[in-house]
């Protein structure tokens, strides 16, 4: 897709490493350890990979140590993982551009595009909007009225943005996914559940990435607020006034109640639920599939339905398989108990 | 959005409320007691937030006690959280309505679509279907073959109804959602999946919404239905011959397994998963992440995993995070038990 | 819908039964007991069901022995299940089709169109892309860039399938999925997250039926990989470089973290979350909602959360909820150990 080919020594400059080995070859690839082919360089991240060094056909390595098992060039870099992902974003295929506003595409009154986009077919943008420079628009992306698109964002395909909506620059939002749906929120009248307008909005900021068919409502009233460089993946859940702190990682399937603040840096494993109207500080790690019904302190790592600092789960689910082990051994006691206390008794 | 300014008194006849204070204020809003400015209401349903009355700007305020901390005109009422929806209702802006039918949607032969529609561009209706009064259909929704789509029904964006469904009146579909899928049946032939054809429907009552990227599949036989009034969260999955009954409420990223029946009035909370073919009965309610394999009797109320009566899931779930300590406690009363035992057996 | 008419005795020879009573009626359709009318064919393949046999008004019945119920014809067959999902697929109404290829679809340059496919209004295909012969594509859908869709695919409306990737033969594609988005890969720099480029693709095989609303991402390098045969429910979530063996089944709302690899055979229910780089093997069966982090050898059968076999899940989840019972008998043994110490000390 690409005759891109760099000089490991340009590579070397661009990531901040050092080459042991002939730095004029010639790179035009990255790839894992097996997959590498001759012209390609591969890194080792993950010491447990290591064995795969004697066989990759890699011509060049990414290293945290000179690795005695590989005689081509290597790279001697201190973040083996971190100089991949930059190294990889040199050779990756830029994101496809349709040249402009495609004429079966719509853009309604009002609404200000940028320089350089790309706007799909069949892309419907309403009034009022602004789109910022060099933004994409796939097919199917709905954006409606009095939104805001920063400039460099990406938009997927069937993405839908509704009305009022702010989305930084610089986003990724990936196919499917809804911003600005309305939050769920009912007042009672007998058994009846009346609509209670949300009329707030939902903000992005910028660096985020959202991932594929996910679901961030509209605030009741004011925002859900969605901070910068924030990562989510796939099937998440984020409910109507939520805010989600800066450079938080959320990984698929979680979900967060209603008016849930989560910190700055937290990383959530997938399948997490949040209760609503809590507090989860900076930098708290949840383990995967964790129930969380309390707020977090600032650090804590929590693991387990209901959550609890994470050692503690670590001991605790192993007991929990030994139960009716456990319930054996109360009713053998009672029995020996029983039994000491008829003897003492007796004499 | 809106010029729109209603006399405290005309909102005080609308809701049933007494205003203690200049009933002649014009509000041009309604916002939360921090977010209000001057000239909206605002409104005290939950008593912790009491001391923000001091603090808002609104210029009126709905409570169900005169407040002393208040100085503005308030409006006494039974229910200010029911009251806060039905003025949120009055102010809020209303769906932004495309002007009849796009010349770039498309419809197909025989189907009827009723007076004052509005079908945006992009928008796919198939034969023989029947699209109601006053319905809107946004860009990249897809209706397919003999639909009914009751009149004042909201289809969000890229919503996907498929053939022979039938959607009620003043329903409200968020975007991304898919409507009659084929569910999940197949006869297994040796190692191979042989697909059931699922030529059943899903059938949608009145004043039913259901938030964004559900999917609600279709019957093998017969019909999923969703009873009248119903309200759905986000990314809920309801499986095939399902029936909910009227009014029920499921929070978001619940699982409904094929022919599981819901009743009336059932509060479900998030992340819950249910078994098929169980019988859940009117009134129960369902702690979030519960995990129900079980029918319920109407009226109950469990939580957990697997889910319990709630009062013994409160007592139980901190028990769990004790269980190294029981441990220890069990494997000591063995030691002391031994001990005892010798001791006697000694004498 | 269709007027179709087949002879049981043509039935029974399509799917193998054996004929007891008027092999020449004719038959126009399979519903079950309850819902069968008068001209259609019922089948009991729970047993439990069998009192329905009394009311029906199907006009014969698919059975695995005769039975007494009944007066009209039988048709004996070893899998009552498997032979209605055959009966079924004669009655079902085909997939609803476009003539040819929409003018109001857009084929990117260089792409290769099969005979016989139907392409409806508002379908966007990229460049150099390959759409098989008999091909569906509802509108709504998307496909990227040198995609390939093999012979026969059905791909239902706003499914998206982003470039590179391989849909193979006779695949069932449900509505709002998403193929080949981008897997959640991050390197940490300080606070934040770089991007790690999703080069790879997915490639799913042939007879793969993926549910509504699904998340497959696109492998980091390599690729991610569906087996044949396999099913998905609906909302089910595969991460970056997952591969799913052959025949496999997965109920909704499942989650497959990245490098995980599931065998061939197995069958996981839904709501089932499976941390990263672990393997599953062969005929594996995973209960509902279990949460699995450690690999799972070929033939197993494992529940709960953590996962543990499943025989032994059934045990321990009726002690989970006697835990308090426990944790007071637990109390009322070291008093009474307490007590005996102190009499055999005092004596």
């Amino acid at each position: 897709m690409t005759a891109l080919e760099l000089t490991l020594k340009h590579i070397a400059e661009s990531t901040g490493g050092t080459v042991v080995g002939n730095d004029q070859i010639l790179i035009k690839g990255i790839n894992s350890l097996v997959l590498a082919q001759k012209g390609e360089i591969s890194f080792l991240a993950d010491p447990r990979l290591k064995d795969q060094i004697r066989v990759t056909k890699a011509s060049a390595l990414i290293v945290r140590e000179l690795s005695s098992l590989y005689q081509a060039p290597q790279l001697i870099v201190s973040d083996p993982y971190l100089v991949y992902a930059r190294v990889a974003a040199m050779f990756a295929p830029p994101v496809p551009r349709f040249p402009g506003i495609s004429e079966k595409a719509i853009i309604g009154e009002g609404t200000q595009v940028g320089r350089d986009v790309s706007i799909y077919p069949f892309v419907y943008v309403g009034r009022e909007s602004v789109i910022g420079n060099e933004v994409i628009l796939f097919p199917g992306v709905y954006v409606g009225d009095r939104v805001t698109v920063g400039d460099g964002s990406v938009i997927y395909p069937n993405v839908t943005i509704m009305s009022d909506c702010i989305i930084g620059r610089e986003a990724i939002i990936h196919a499917g996914t809804v911003i600005g749906s309305d939050g769920f929120g009912y007042a009672r009248d007998g058994d009846e559940s009346v609509k209670i307008p949300q009329t707030g909005i939902v903000q992005i900021e910028d660096n985020v990435e959202i991932g594929a068919n996910n679901a961030i409502d509209r605030a009741a009233l004011g925002k859900t607020l969605i901070g910068k460089g924030v990562k989510t993946d796939n099937l998440v859940q984020i409910g109507h006034n939520v805010v989600v702190g800066d450079n938080t990682i959320i990984v698929a399937q979680v979900g967060i109640g209603g008016s849930t603040t989560i910190g700055k840096s937290v990383v959530i494993g997938g399948q997490v639920g949040f209760t609503d109207h809590i507090e989860i500080g900076d930098r708290v790690m949840i383990g995967a599939r964790s129930g969380v019904t309390k707020s977090i302190r600032s650090g804590e790592v929590v693991s387990g339905m209901p959550a609890m600092p994470h050692r503690l789960w670590l001991k605790t689910r192993g007991h929990i398989r030994r139960l009716p082990e456990y319930s054996d051994r109360v009713k053998e006691l009672e029995n020996r108990v029983k039994e000491l206390e008829e003897e003492l008794r007796k004499e």
